[in-house]
């Protein structure tokens, strides 16, 4: 029986985390309720947390938190290069993480590959405090595939960012071996990647497999932890890799870093706090080094 | 309109979180649906996180997840105070905290003061493995009001952990001034406090009246930050306090502190990040310092 408080509201969207548990919406408007080529986008307006972005039904942004996802996913590649340059975007049509390089008067150039352009036409309308980062003349926009973008440019980047859905079903690809090796060319030796991955809780399997396949692929390698509000509770893991020491930088000292202009969730300490690993996740990424399947959950 | 995937499920339990977003959990058995003089209470069994207990329809444990929160609540104060013989559960009846507490083979004595008897009955019933630690010969169990028991009490405690409900309604008393008061008489000079607060994220205003109050007591206070599955998502605060910096400790050194027995969550790499700050987070402490109330948000 469905919970009677439940149905005194009107307009749910519902967010299934697993066949037990999962998230509703009660929104005012519903703005956008369209599908692309590749996946349902929806937009809807919230009386508490402004507008709100999910495709194929999984939460990607709301207007008010989105500075803690975007800030981590930058910040924490940016102040660990401290010099980089040029800047690639997998994924990312919202424009938040691009806003984020952007506040680096060192970048010179950021390319953002992104598949669906319709993601990008809704974020341009709903979103402007995001997607106008992309009319920067330092950034070029391309419509493409991802993972055939790294495999067939001949440009380098010092910083890379994956910013895509979660990686099953039309993402899985960005997990795979081949798509890392792309990712290992275009960064050449020093350059370094972070990867929106999973929740270590909720889909371990998931953690392990795309952990499994980076540790394959780079030298340096390390899960970062970032509790992402609206994402399924708990700790959101991000992977962090170079093929070299030298900017894989777990701690951030205040010579090399200075906040680019005024950030509401990053700094030094939480760069250092991102990296501290609980002991069950630590045990899921010991094992992703061995096999890419997870046969039972060891927590 | 309602989302018509939720429609197709059966037995669906609503968390409401805000009036713009909640949460819901499919069960298979709704094991317990009772009230007790103070409070709502349920367990359901779930297909895949087990059983959990709600309370007044908040998400209270579930037992695939409760390590994270039992371990965090425990192990930070009792690993900062290092030496606690005797230590002080209010509310907790689930038996979760002390299970913590009695690894150590230094404590002689756990006093747990939960006000609702029925708690401690359907956990009895429904988490044998939480709370048949009450029945260690060191556990001593009060039927009794937790704000009253510390204000009339002539016993002292090492370390004291508050594990109530979220700190509104009934709960409300257990950031008051005057709790606090009671808190540092029973501690005495050298004794560490923790209690679980808020989101600083969904409920900044809670976060800021409870770190007020706390402020105003004890000399030496911090936030602490753990994100728990389940409950409302992003980071989960609990606060941290004592009259002087002796136990007060946000860094644990190998040397002053082993496992007591296999932990699947803490150590002391995630004692010292569960410290670090976001920018907004050390923004809504620094108001706490000076105002109870939050005016409006600064994020």
């Amino acid at each position: 029986m469905i919970d009677p408080r439940l149905l005194e509201k009107e307009n749910v969207l519902y967010e299934e985390h697993d066949p037990s548990y999962g998230a509703v919406y009660i929104y005012e408007k519903h703005l956008v309720d369209s599908r692309s080529r590749y996946q349902k986008i929806d937009v809807i307006e919230t009386q508490h947390h402004g507008k709100i972005l999910l495709i194929d039904y999984y939460m990607m942004l709301t207007e008010d938190s989105e500075f803690i996802y975007h800030e981590m996913m930058a910040h924490v590649p940016m102040a660990a290069h401290s010099q980089a340059h040029r800047v690639l975007v997998i994924g990312g049509g919202d424009g938040g993480v691009v806003r984020e390089v952007l506040k680096y008067p060192q970048v010179e150039r950021v390319m953002l590959v992104e598949i669906d352009e319709e993601v990008i036409k809704v974020c341009r309308e709903h979103f402007p405090q995001l997607a106008r980062s992309l009319d920067d003349p330092r950034v070029e926009v391309r419509i493409e595939d991802g993972v055939k973008f790294v495999q067939e440019t001949d440009e380098s980047f010092d910083v890379m960012i994956v910013d895509s859905t979660d990686p099953f079903g039309v993402a899985e690809l960005l997990i795979s071996v081949d798509f890392y090796k792309g990712c290992r060319k275009v960064l050449g030796e020093e350059g370094v990647m972070i990867q929106q991955m999973a929740s270590p809780f909720f889909t371990p399997d998931i953690f392990v497999k795309a952990f499994h396949n980076m540790v394959e692929v780079f030298e340096h390698v390390s899960p970062v932890l970032v509790p992402v509000p609206f994402y399924v509770s708990g700790h959101w893991s991000l992977g962090f890799a170079s093929s070299s020491e030298r900017h894989f930088r777990k701690e951030v000292s205040p010579g090399s870093w200075r906040p680019p202009g005024e950030l509401k969730y990053y700094n030094p300490e939480v760069h250092r706090a991102a990296f501290c690993l609980p002991n069950f996740v630590q045990l899921l990424y010991e094992r992703a080094k061995e096999t890419p399947e997870l046969r039972e959950k060891p927590f």
